[in-house]
């Protein structure tokens, strides 16, 4: 397969990118890589590394569209983007998937515009894999769209469970629905519409999940509004991050707790990478005809690479093209 | 003061409950405690204790309402439970406050329909005080109102800075609109009209706070719907709880971490500690007329006894009053 990279998207590009790329290049033999950016920058940076030459390809852009910048005017004034060239490779069947690290706004209005939706899908959906701690868990939306309707997260509740199964590998992952509590009748006019179409499907839906038990991650698909969504993914980021830090703080701050730091850091540390969403790389955009993946704006180099492996499963397995079978059977069920 | 207590209310009732009761009733000798709840049963948890009966009045209920009933319904039903005996005490002016560790949507229900709003107020208000890195913060609404229109969380906003000034002692607090981005345009439909009545207003308001940044504790007053706002709270309880519990399972899972474990399992306690919303007791509802303290429903006699210190420095610092002359300054402003 043929992967586009964004090669001047993230805080940390093009080094970091690059890097991940070459990894990626010597994990999976069965991948090219199409990166947009300044040339001579980008063969700066791969002239660092040793690989396989006849399977990275540079297409020249000059243009950044930063973070900052309103998404749908910037992609539209900076036709030259790196990002833009990125979703045009996939527009136009020159690669199979899309990755970049740079602003969320505009990668997810660009994939919409250039690349288009899935025929059906009213809204695609920001699908990250987030870990928890019985298993990880995705979360959909995230916050592509912040406000919804029932219907959408039906469509996401399918997308979810079809992502799931094929690239976490677990057939007929749960399906649950976030609200405020546990009964029918509880949340919100969105959640108690919702509650009704997803019990009313053919989804494993176990009913609704409240925001305390998310990261057991005993459920595989969480469903949400954008709004709540990115409220669970930052909520969860920043508490684990601001605990973890504080724990390291603590315990290197007295000779006493220093003594026991020796033999305790390796476990903190151990954990920062068991709730470290870099080890699922990134989140997939759903509902997007073609294989799209935004990689964290922090991506370091494994990050980035697993954001490619990310891609490459969702390739090999055909989960596109599921995707569409099972979204096309729902279409036609009662609902 | 006199304060009404909903005597069996909650998960640990009525042995906790109690306990709190005459632990409040030594550290603060200017209180007296009217609680509800079947006579005996209490008389035989009182009798465990040393206290100064002449403080301690108990009003017989024998009727319960469960966590799982429908609020409004069984308060109609039940018109002899310790929840409405105890509200009635505040409506009735026989006490100056209540306090409650059961079923929140019968505490939220009950303190609308027998104690009422203050005169103005559009929707009370769920808002507990939460832990953060770098100081407490609270939020508003946290769960009491799941539909919302920016003049609801305009009035959110104004509730939050005068009780976070009078009970946490900060004067002119920061005010900050949860929202999945930093800048103004960022967010859904509400957020965005909220946005500009916030920055239009005699406020601190220093704009949108990322979910990721709330457990910072650098902003002191944070608003959104409930829906949003129990979303956050909950997700703060949950990862943390987890991140400690996974922590203390794997430090204590092999001998080489068990020695390390030795030194630094105090300074987990500690932390336990510093991010236990059991230190603030109990979330006010504020906006009725009337000093209502929703306890945790898994409160124990900390938690309780800290739910009844609430109680007394919202009545000591006359906050009910400050309530109404900012609500009322601020209905005659601009907006």
């Amino acid at each position: 397969m043929r992967i586009a990279i964004d090669g001047m998207g993230g805080d940390n590009s093009p080094s970091a990118v690059v890097e991940g790329c070459v990894e990626a290049l010597k994990e999976f033999k069965d991948i090219e890589i199409v990166i947009t950016g300044p040339e001579e920058k980008l063969k700066n940076e791969l002239s660092k590394y040793q690989y396989d030459g006849s399977r990275v390809k540079i297409i020249d852009a000059t243009e950044v569209i930063g973070t900052n910048e309103h998404p749908v005017m910037a992609l539209r004034k900076k036709k030259d983007s790196t990002l833009n060239k990125a979703l045009k490779l996939v527009k136009d069947k020159e690669c199979d998937a899309v990755i970049s690290a740079g602003s969320t706004g505009a990668f997810l209005a660009g994939c919409t515009l250039v690349i288009g939706r899935i025929k059906g899908i009213e809204r695609p959906a920001l699908s990250p894999i987030m870990p928890g701690i019985n298993g990880p868990f995705i979360v959909v939306d995230a916050g592509a769209n912040v406000d919804c309707k029932p219907q959408y997260l039906k469509q996401f509740a399918i997308m979810g469970k079809v992502y799931y199964e094929n690239v976490i590998k677990v057939s007929n992952p749960t399906v649950a629905l976030v609200n405020i509590g546990a009964e029918e009748e509880k949340g919100n006019e969105l959640t108690k519409e919702t509650y009704s179409l997803l019990k009313d499907s053919n989804l494993n839906f176990v009913g609704n999940i409240e925001p305390r038990d998310i990261s057991n991650g005993d459920v595989n698909v969480v469903v949400c509004d954008g709004f709540v969504g990115n409220t669970v993914l930052k909520m969860y980021e920043g508490v684990a991050s601001n605990l973890l830090g504080t724990i390291k703080s603590e315990i290197t701050s007295s000779i006493i707790t220093k003594i026991g730091a020796l033999f305790i850091l390796p476990v903190i540390k151990s954990l920062k990478n068991k709730f470290d969403y870099k080890e699922y790389g990134g989140a997939p955009f759903l509902g997007v005809d073609g294989i799209c993946i935004k990689a964290h704006g922090s991506s370091d180099a494994r990050a980035f690479k697993n954001a490619i492996k990310q891609a490459r499963t969702f390739y090999v397995n055909d989960t596109l093209a599921k995707l569409k079978v099972e979204l096309e059977a729902n279409t036609n069920d009662k609902n």
